[in-house]
């Protein structure tokens, strides 16, 4: 169930050897560990708050009514559960509109294409665009066409499936590389493993320097299906029509809750996921089931009366799948208190069955101590740990010398799922999700309540 | 590979005896078969065939414009091949139009739904209708509910998949089941075992004897929703509106060919699928691929010149989805002819890897000649030999005493893809389908060309 490396396994077993005088946390926190987990995997409120997020709030983008309606009902759910200080604070996010869309194949056949635009696309004009389409399969193929190809043309990404990391680049950067060589619009194959007819969306990011073209993503099969015309040497043209729009910035906001420590409130532990989602779906194992497992962890704390020397806080931060206006506000916020945040825990991987965590620390000591209370959570299959970790939440804390962790889960279907309609309640398996509830819970409570911190190996 | 139940081991054994001195078809045939799974292997004319049938002719329901253009073009087909005696037999169909149709949750929140209606279905009164819905998990739960529950309400099946056989009678019978108890419309969670808010068509079968309502598949997702919110005591109203109508009959027709018997050219094996799909997608694995397998089957014993003493017929039936109208009028056109047919094969369950044959034969002996033929394919792991097989294209014919054969295939993904949208070309690997070539030609010219026939075993 670890997934060490062997050359992690060696520094830590050094570092072992150096801490060898520090408390031993497996040891130290086994029994409050286990009433954790033992309540965690017994617990049924934390998905039913889930399930009134997805069907009562459902998909909650920034700058739309409901992720407003989620924010409120997640003030109060905080209040309910009996944490302090729970409040509100602002930030304007970006206010992206989708409005009317459709694509369809004009030659050599007529059909409608299953396509959902990119986030912060433009829109086309009026009426629309029609284009040949010009395939590439990859980066490389489209610079050795070069722009006495591309220009005036629609330029489809059909990259293959290669994991995440690998394949979502043609998302973020392809609209503006197609553009700076005349392309009129980009369509990118759905970052996905599985063909379903299921387009995904997801947020491009324009090259200032760049025109800025309209961009979607169409179903895999509708990419092969172009891919394969092209490659027969028929042309393929494209109708393509996108009311997308970008209005003024809106106003929103983190929540956040906590259970103020009982030796040291002023030091912070900050655990969550981010609130909004995209416009399709429920946000279900994106990211809705992350905040949600993070909140039961507190409201199970205050249950069990477990109240850390440190201050463990809940956050919900907004906008993380097309700005990350929450996690720079969050910092911004905080200010000073940057310093006394003594680490911060970001769920982002959807909600399969927990395998562990990933950390951003350097030293082998901080390592070792996170292997300690890792074991804690061997009785679940969520002992693992493992170097980097963390994501654009916690990334101006990390930036700023916060210790980041990473929750990471199986995620063996997670992409399957992701910026889909489909990402929707009945993907987050329950008891999946209670042991979501334990891994963010023990890991947040010891690093709130042990003695030693993180990054400080000389204090 | 291979399925044979242990009775049927038995059986089979105890025929073996019995035909002792019988011819073995396994080494009489070796060679020939070798030659045959060589060709498939290396076939690729097949697999561009039924590219351009899922590109430029796509869906092809009963009654459209397409499905008369795939019956011309598969006319073409089977000439350009060297088919002898090509021809079109009228067959009148049902013309079903699905038209204009959404549904929506209006209460206890607003979100469409991912419906699709069901084939045969009526439509609503023009501006929908708007009703309560009752989730049922099962028809006995429904029985239970009785009228007083039920009357002017939607019923809503949310059966979970377990299996088609076992799930699919929600889709047949489910609409009039809730009609006698004065339901207004029915919906049906689509029949598989993947949910990714696809949903599924299929033919309902109206009871004469109950009013007719209107009735539609919704995703998987959407039915746990709604069986969710139910549960939970929250009232689900839905809005649906569906423009499906019956037109009057269309011409349309089976489309065959054949290669003529060199002894017995009034005996005929004749093997296909069916050339009609649903409105869809692009009927591939259902059951573009099968038509495809079974005319590229004839085309390669073409090439090899290989001409089995008795005729071999590819017969592409027309409107197996709704109606069986194809299988019927092939029944009729062959009149007396039917006791000539010494074999009828059927290839109706996808073009994943084929895993051999079903057999609707009864005795032994034949089991165990057909177990011969079956070795020739353990090459390529399709020699599986079991009772029971073929389906609603070959039935009149096995009514009527001609023994029935249906090719097996893995059936891995079948049924996610089944009747929806994403029955594309990429779902049909081509290596399965050069198997599934391989498989038909070798069956159907052994059948064709052995000394011994099924089901005279005194002969």
């Amino acid at each position: 169930m670890r997934f060490l490396e062997p050359i992690a396994m060696m520094l830590l077993a050094a570092a072992q050897g150096v801490a060898a005088d520090a408390p031993n946390l497996t040891e130290q926190y086994r029994a409050t560990a286990n009433r954790i987990i033992a309540a965690s995997l017994a617990d049924t409120e934390g998905y039913d708050r889930l399930a009134y997020l997805c069907y009562h709030i459902g998909a909650r983008l920034s700058g739309s009514a409901a992720l407003e309606r989620g924010i409120a009902w997640s003030a109060e759910q905080m209040k309910a559960a009996g944490l302090e200080n729970v409040r509100v604070i602002p930030v304007m996010v970006p206010h992206w509109v989708r409005g009317a869309e459709s694509a369809r194949m004009i030659e050599p056949a007529e059909k409608p294409l299953h396509m959902l635009g990119l986030g912060m696309s433009v829109g086309t004009p009026p009426g629309g665009i029609t284009a040949e389409v010009v395939t590439v399969a990859d980066f490389d193929e489209l610079a050795r066409l070069g722009a006495g190809k591309v220009r005036g043309k629609i330029v489809l990404y059909n990259e293959t499936y290669r994991g995440y990391g690998a394949t979502a680049p043609y998302r973020f950067t392809g609209p503006s590389q197609a553009a700076a060589l005349g392309a009129v619009a980009a369509l990118v194959r759905s970052v996905t493993p599985l063909a379903v007819q299921l387009p995904h969306t997801g947020a491009l990011r324009y090259d200032p320097a760049q025109p800025q073209i309209p961009a979607a993503a169409i179903s895999p099969e509708d990419a092969m299906t172009i891919a394969r015309l092209s490659a027969g040497g028929e042309a393929v043209k494209v109708h393509l029509e996108m009311e997308a729009h970008m209005e003024p910035d809106a106003e929103s906001g983190d929540v956040m809750g906590e259970i103020p420590g009982r030796e040291h409130p002023e030091e912070v532990v900050a655990m969550g996921g981010h609130i909004d989602s995209w416009d399709v779906g429920e946000g279900a194992q994106d990211d809705g089931a992350a905040i949600m497992a993070s909140l039961e962890a507190l409201a199970l704390m205050k249950k069990l009366d477990l109240q850390p020397r440190r201050t463990i806080r809940v956050v919900f931060w907004v906008n993380e799948e097309n700005g990350s206006r929450g996690g720079e506000a969050y910092r911004a916020w905080v200010g000073d208190g940057l310093r006394n945040h003594v680490a911060a825990i970001e769920m982002d991987g959807g909600a399969e069955t927990p395998r562990g965590f990933g950390a951003s620390v350097t030293s082998p000591t901080d390592m070792a101590l996170l292997g300690q209370i890792g074991r804690l959570l061997d009785s679940i299959g969520a002992g693992g740990m493992d170097w980097q970790g963390g994501g654009e939440d916690i990334r101006p804390l990390m930036t700023g010398g916060v210790p980041g962790l990473g929750e990471r889960a199986a995620g063996t279907h997670y992409f399957d799922w992701h910026h889909t309609e489909a990402d929707t309640l009945d993907k987050v398996n329950p008891e999946d999700f209670r042991k979501s509830i334990a891994a963010m819970a023990v890991m947040g409570y010891v690093l709130a309540d042990m003695g030693p911190r993180l990054g400080r190996p000389g204090e």
